[in-house]
Order: structure tokens, then C-alpha cells, then sequence
């Protein structure tokens, strides 16, 4: 997407050829700030500590940190230890995990000068394959902005309510939920995009209302409190969210707080949509509620409100008192009953097993 | 409620006799600080400074005003200037408009030298009153806390979720959401609060947190978001809220993101209560949604979160891109059919027309 009229993607190859650029989006959306990786150390650190985030996005980088590493010596020893040092950085997320695998599959068998060479060409291949994902996505989603903004005045701009950022800071370029939206931009199909802030991380304050700012699309930023107020009002034309698992029977796990959106939309009429690249789709889990196991995370995000301080610095300031405990959820599931579609590469499926079979009948 | 083991109320006389000591609540939950009124323009600086809050104890806190007006000069010129000096410090508060022209009736018709000790034993009245219809809140809500306690294994504690603060410190005593509550924690019924740190202000983390943790009752602080995914795993028996404003149908309008709240609890079969005194139902109003404006809120509230700062001061950070929009809705209205319950000073009425007819006859 676009940061003030400059087109860009979250990853590219520094001018030099060889180098790996990255937005280091710790400092969003206070300071934008583009680091150059150069190393295995340094790749791995720009997944361990979050300069880059979004399971696309930290598989690509995944991907160039071995580049990186056969740089540095293409041995086979240090094709394992790339493996093994960057798996440990993150060692939850599936994509970072099938982005090595892949890696080493392909390099393994070649002579280790190719390597180099190779590994270069393959996470160039899997940045593009995320963006022709993505770029899917928003394809099928935009026909359903284009059907509600034929429903209403000319002109005037579809609402769009979304949660957290399933944007392009996510992934390579476009976003899952925020696909649809640029597109809808890029064709000159109105939209207003309300963002949740997203407590505890701020995701939607610090990132996807940094990106639609910067990328000129018409945002407003609300606490996460307020969707329902705004839907029973009539202000919100949609939802589009992200999704990090979907089971086999359309129940969606999002960040927390995406159920009781998807509650709002259902008692307001407001169609609930959720975009997912097809790989996110787990075949093997049903009941979301009852199979899913949620990652309790450190009290420390909800009691700690990171921002920029006065003094022009980002720090962090304790919000509530002293000795109390926090709980800290950081995922819910939005069981299938309550989401209007599935907005996938391939199309949009009913929230349901027979809706997701008959759009991926491959897996029967 | 205690702090720390030390009863105490959010205003009382000073050990003078006439100072008025209120609990300067912009520094909770990081400094407990008390604060000595003695002028008439103290008093308004505590209530338009938001050093007190909360409908009942800024209705006290306007009477003594007034108190500590007359002793300044107790004259009929004096008397009209307290009325409006106090009036403009928060001019929509229902119960400073009360407390304020309940004084000058009062006051008017007594020589002036009479003035001043009327106003204080009025002032320690309206008080004992809301103290009462607090104390008597809370023994309904406790019928329904130790019927469901009835239903669980022994000594495992109910489990209610809150929003926002409708606490001892929006209170004289007791508050009216939490009243239920600290009465089933001196009579030994097992509770454990669930705080919603409800931004953007932050009431629950800052102020609700708290006076729980203080009243050494068991609580954890969650974020807005984290609610519906509790409810789904069973983990919340209740919830009670407090409200600004009840229409005469059972409609609630309280602090936004309740309706959320609502629409979890009915999803997943948990009972959810309201807390009011009688006299915040506004009989002329039926539809919440349609008919009550809802204040828009500077957009500050959102952008910026104020907390403890690692310096040990209390400052702001700002948590969204400079130069972006936000939207700042302060209340929403849950609509009845969401509403298990209202419990008042005169019993727990169902949310609706007859249910509130039934308990307030005299409405008709």
C-alpha cells in the first residue's frame, strides 16, 4: 500500500541487492522507522522482538533470514541452525514454521553455492504468493462493498467496522480484512473504515489506523466499546475482521473481543465477514469454543498502556493500581452461527462445513 | 467501604467540624489522596475538576458547597450565587440540579443566621439517604448473589463481571453495582469481580480495581474485549451494572460497551442485573435507543491513556498516529429485553413497563 503517497510493501530487498528491508512497526504508529536485515541475528531478532508481526509476514521474513543465513555460509550445518534459530523465535506460528520447512526441503538437495541464489528466489516467490492471496481476497470481498454501496446514497461511503489488524502491516501488502478496502479505494468505491483499538496491544490504534491514515483511506478510531453504539445507530454498513484459525466448520479464533462485535452485528442486521487465506482454515478442529485452546497472556499488557509520552519518547504508563491482578486472553472464537461469510482467495463460503466443502472440495 | 482495614466514606466532615473532606479521585488508583473543602470555590473546583464524580456524591458534594457558602456569608445574594456557581460546574448532572435546589428551598425561607447549620445537617442528610438506598440495593442484589451461590459447590465464590464504576467512590457508601457485592463479602457469601477496565477513561482499572482491592474483596481487571470470551467458558455467574438513566420500559443507559456485555450474557445464558436508585429512572422517556441523545466526548479520551509513568508520576501517553480521526460516544442504551433484572432500594423489578409499574405503583 501506499505511506503518504509512497507505494510500499512491510518487506523488500534493500537497494544493495541483497539486504532485507523492514518497517520495524514497534515504533508505530509513532515513528516510522526502516531497518535494514543483514544477518541470521538479525532476522531472528526482527521476529523474537515484533519488528515485524502477522503470520505472513513473519513467514516471508523467515524465509529471507535463511537467504540471509546461506549468505553467510551455505553449509548444511547452517542451513539446520538457520532452521533452528529462526523456529525458535516464534515457535507457535505455523506459517514461520512451513516457510522453514519449505526452505530447507528446497536447499537441502542443491550444491551449497546455489543456496544463496535459491533461497532468495524462493522468499521472493512466497512474498508474491501473499500478495496474490491477499489481492484475491479483496477481489471477493469488494463485491460485497460494491452490493451495499448500491444500496445506499451515491457517494456516500460504505461503513466498515474491523477489529485488531488483519492489514498490510500483516502481511506483505494489502491485508486479509483491509484487502477488500483498499480495493474498494483503489476502484473508487467510497469507503469509512471505524477501527477498534484493540486493548490490550493497541493493534488497531498503533497499526491499522497508522496504515489507513498514511494510506489516505477515511478512518476514524474508537475504544473497543463502542461498535455496539454505532451499529444500534445505524453507522456501521459492516464488518471485516482477520482470523489466526478457522475450523472446519466456519467458528472463527480472532483477537479477543472480535465475538462481541460479531454479537453487535448479528442483534443489528450488520452482516459479520471474516478474511482468511485459505491455509488458515483448520481442517481438523470443529466446535472453536470447546477445541481451541486460548493463550492466557502476561498481566502486564493489561495493567501497561504503551504511547508517546510528552517528552516525545514512547514509553509506558501503569494503568491500574498496585497489587491487583489482570487476566489476559488474548484470543476468543466467534462460534459459525454469528458470521455472514467467509472471504477467502477462492470465494466466499457460508460459515459452515457444507460452505467450506463446496468451496474447497479437495478436502471432502 | 475500607481502605485498607480503615472504614471510610468519599466525604465526610473534617475534624473541624465544618471542612469538608472529600477523596481527590484523579489520582486514583496510583495516589490516595484526601482533599479539604472549605471555601464555596472549592467545592466547585472539586466537582468541575472531576476530583469527585459519580451522580450521588457530586449531589453531596454541590449541598455542602452550599453549606460552606452560607458560612462564608449566608445572605439570600450569596445563597443565589452558590446555586449557580455550583449549577455550571457539570450543568447536565441530574442530582447537583436536585441537591442544589433542594438547598436554596430550604435555606431561602430561614434567617440568614440559621443558614449555614441548616445547609450542613441537609447536606449529612442527602447523605444518610444515599447511603441507604445504596445499603438497600445492596440487600436485594444479595438475594440473588446467595441464590446462585446456593447453586454452586461450597466456598467456590460467584463470579460477577462489572463495567465502568458504579462504586463506594461514585457513591457516599457502598456504590450500587458493587453494593451487592461488598454486603455478600461482610455477610460471607464467597465473590470474586470481574473488572472491565472500560475505556477510554479507564473507571473500571482506575477506580473499580481499586476500592475492590482496597476492600481486599477478590477482583481481577480484564479488558473490554476479554468479557464474551469469560461467558463462553462459563467462567461469569452475573453481571451487575450500574446506569445513568433507566427509560420507564427498562431501557439502561450506562457507560459504553454495556450493551456488549449484554448481548454476551444472553448468549450464553448468564443473568444480567442492573443496579439503580429509583430515582435515576426517567419516567418520560420508553425507548432508550431512540429517544436518549448520547454525549459525544472530546476525542482525546481515546487518543491518549493517562497512568503511573515509570518516573512515578502521573502523566498521558498518546496511543493513535498524530493527525488521525476518532470518534468518542460515552454511553450506550441496553435495551430491556437484554435485562434480567433492575435491582432497586424497593426490590428487583422485571425490565419492563408492568415490571416497573408493578414496584412503583405510585407511577402508574
Amino acid at each position: 500500500m501506499k505511506v503518504d503517497g509512497r507505494p510500499m510493501r512491510t518487506i523488500w530487498l534493500d537497494a544493495d541487492g541483497w539486504g532485507v528491508d523492514v518497517i520495524d512497526q514497534r515504533w508505530l504508529p509513532h515513528e516510522f522507522r526502516i531497518v535494514t536485515l543483514r544477518t541470521l541475528a538479525e532476522a531472528a531478532t526482527a521476529i523474537r522482538d515484533m519488528w515485524v508481526r502477522g503470520a505472513p509476514l513473519i513467514g516471508v521474513t523467515a524465509a529471507y533470514g535463511v537467504a540471509l543465513a546461506m549468505r553467510e555460509n551455505p553449509s548444511d550445518a547452517h542451513l539446520d541452525q538457520a532452521w533452528a534459530t529462526l523456529h525458535e523465535t516464534r515457535p507457535t506460528a505455523i506459517n514461520l514454521r512451513w516457510a522453514l520447512d519449505a526452505a530447507r526441503a528446497r536447499l537441502r538437495p542443491l550444491p551449497p553455492a546455489a543456496r544463496a541464489a535459491a533461497a532468495y528466489a524462493q522468499a521472493a516467490e512466497i512474498a508474491e504468493e501473499d500478495v496474490d492471496i491477499n489481492r484475491a481476497i479483496g477481489r471477493n470481498g469488494l463485491a460485497i462493498i460494491r452490493a451495499i454501496a448500491a444500496r445506499k446514497a451515491p457517494g456516500e461511503p460504505v461503513n466498515i467496522l474491523t477489529h485488531c489488524n488483519a492489514g498490510w502491516l500483516a502481511t506483505v501488502d494489502y491485508g486479509t480484512a483491509t484487502a477488500p478496502i483498499y480495493l474498494a479505494g483503489e476502484e473508487g468505491v467510497p469507503v469509512h473504515v471505524f477501527v477498534d483499538e484493540t486493548r490490550p496491544r493497541n493493534q488497531g490504534a498503533s497499526l491499522t489506523a497508522w496504515e489507513l491514515l498514511h494510506n489516505r483511506t477515511p478512518s476514524t478510531l474508537i475504544v473497543d466499546n463502542a461498535g455496539g453504539h454505532l451499529m444500534q445507530h445505524g453507522r456501521i454498513d459492516m464488518v471485516i475482521v482477520g482470523t489466526d484459525r478457522t475450523t472446519a466448520r466456519g467458528d472463527v479464533c480472532n483477537k479477543i473481543g472480535t465475538y462481541l462485535k460479531a454479537l453487535a452485528a448479528r442483534d443489528n442486521g450488520v452482516p459479520f465477514y471474516v478474511a482468511l487465506p485459505s491455509p488458515t482454515i483448520d481442517w481438523t478442529v470443529n466446535d472453536g469454543v470447546k477445541e481451541i485452546p486460548i493463550e492466557e497472556r502476561s498481566a502486564e499488557e493489561v495493567d501497561f498502556v504503551q504511547g508517546l509520552g510528552a517528552d516525545g519518547k514512547v514509553s509506558r504508563v501503569r494503568v491500574s493500581p498496585e497489587g491487583g491482578r489482570a487476566a489476559n486472553p488474548a484470543f476468543d472464537v466467534t462460534p459459525a452461527r454469528l458470521v455472514t461469510g467467509l472471504i477467502t482467495e477462492r470465494g466466499v463460503a457460508e460459515a459452515s462445513a457444507d460452505g467450506l466443502r463446496a468451496l474447497f472440495p479437495e478436502r471432502g
